[in-house]
């Protein structure tokens, strides 16, 4: 099992919404970001409205189990994250006291077991003694200006850092060694061709490398710039 | 001026959206994260429900700019983002080629100008035609079953994702749009002077616009590769 992630199982745990439609918005983020486990406690009525806005993840409404207290839905969960986009100013309201978003995954990927993500009311969030039961406070940073985010949003932010610092991005193939110094080749041709000046060469084949060095050409783009480049060259070469 | 930080203004644009809620989600989401411009291209009607889902965004909707076409809403835009959760598993699919969220933030902040951050219907997305007029394709990571994010949080996980980089240090000056569309008119000469292939022209023309798009080319490298291909113009007159 060598270099092998440990993946924690994540539950999303709604504290008492109130809308039907944010419920359904978190199920279809929750899905987008490949969330499955989605807890209730004391929720308004699953309706149409909830389907409807949860589109393709009527799964995690369907699966939802809802429960009709805190103490009663948080005792499988092994570590419980309260979550807000409001920090206190006060140093000494510990109960408060966050971690900031950018640097949860630093640490909660450490964790085994099961992992609970308790998100407040839409109105009021979370209250003191539920925060307390809480093992961290996770802060979403935002303006100072407006920081009451939509529940669906807090959720969905909160997801997507968590999914893309597993993801590994499957990028597209880029050129490789043998390509990239055929195209640089190509490139130094035409300036001869076109008698770039001498004293410049150095540097503006340098630039040439950083320009494609940060753009990382695909394999396609590699063979249509190569194609370019090769046309040019005969026509120089026809005169 | 020492050590200022480079601020591109951003322009959030919506392309004909359907659902009133979610463009006042998409503004309240705006103002949590210090974002003021918004565009609409043929919107639905701004009711009480979009009021009401803005919150105390009340003031962006209240200021957001309704165009009736894409060309005339982007017209004084310098730099446009076209944005998606779906990328196509095909290398030679350029018109889709993409930039991951994750990095957007390395190279955006070093444009400058007006940015526009351009997202598609809630049901087909942006068009091909729409997305060839675009500098950029930047795409957020999701779940392969389930790739289609709400549009409110396709705009809120870049917005974040924006917010909490926006302190990356500042780089070279990249060229502006005049300069950007001088750069590609010279090398549309330059594909009719070597004949390239009729067939293939649209596509190569976009494929080098995606290229150069991410690679941000400073002033310098600009008026480098200008050089180069305005003195492979003139050897190729001299014929």
């Amino acid at each position: 099992m060598d270099g092998e992630k440990n993946i924690p199982e994540f539950y999303i745990i709604l504290v008492e919404p109130k809308y039907s439609g944010n419920i359904g918005a978190v199920a279809r983020i929750m899905m987008n970001f490949d969330f499955e486990n989605l807890y209730l406690i004391n929720p308004v009525d699953i309706d149409d409205e909830c389907y409807i806005r949860a589109v393709h993840a009527d799964k995690i409404l369907d699966n939802a189990i809802i429960y009709s207290s805190f103490e009663e839905c948080i005792k499988k969960i092994d570590f419980l994250v309260a979550t807000s986009s409001i920090e206190s100013k006060k140093d000494k309201k510990h109960l408060r006291n966050s971690v900031i978003l950018e640097k949860f995954y630093e640490s909660i990927y450490e964790i085994n077991g099961k992992i609970g993500l308790v998100f407040g009311r839409e109105d009021y969030g979370l209250y003191n003694n539920e925060i307390a039961l809480c093992d961290l406070m996770l802060k979403i940073p935002t303006s100072e200006k407006y920081q009451a985010l939509n529940l669906s949003h807090s959720v969905g932010i909160i997801l997507y850092s968590l999914f893309i610092n597993k993801y590994s991005p499957k990028r597209l193939r880029t050129i490789g060694k043998i390509e990239k110094e055929k195209l640089f080749e190509n490139i130094y041709l035409l300036l001869n061709e076109i008698n770039y000046p001498e004293h410049k060469k150095e540097n503006t084949k340098i630039m040439i490398k950083r320009i494609l060095g940060r753009s990382l050409p695909s394999k396609w783009e590699y063979h249509t710039l190569m194609g370019i480049i090769s046309r040019t060259l005969d026509n120089l070469n026809k005169k």
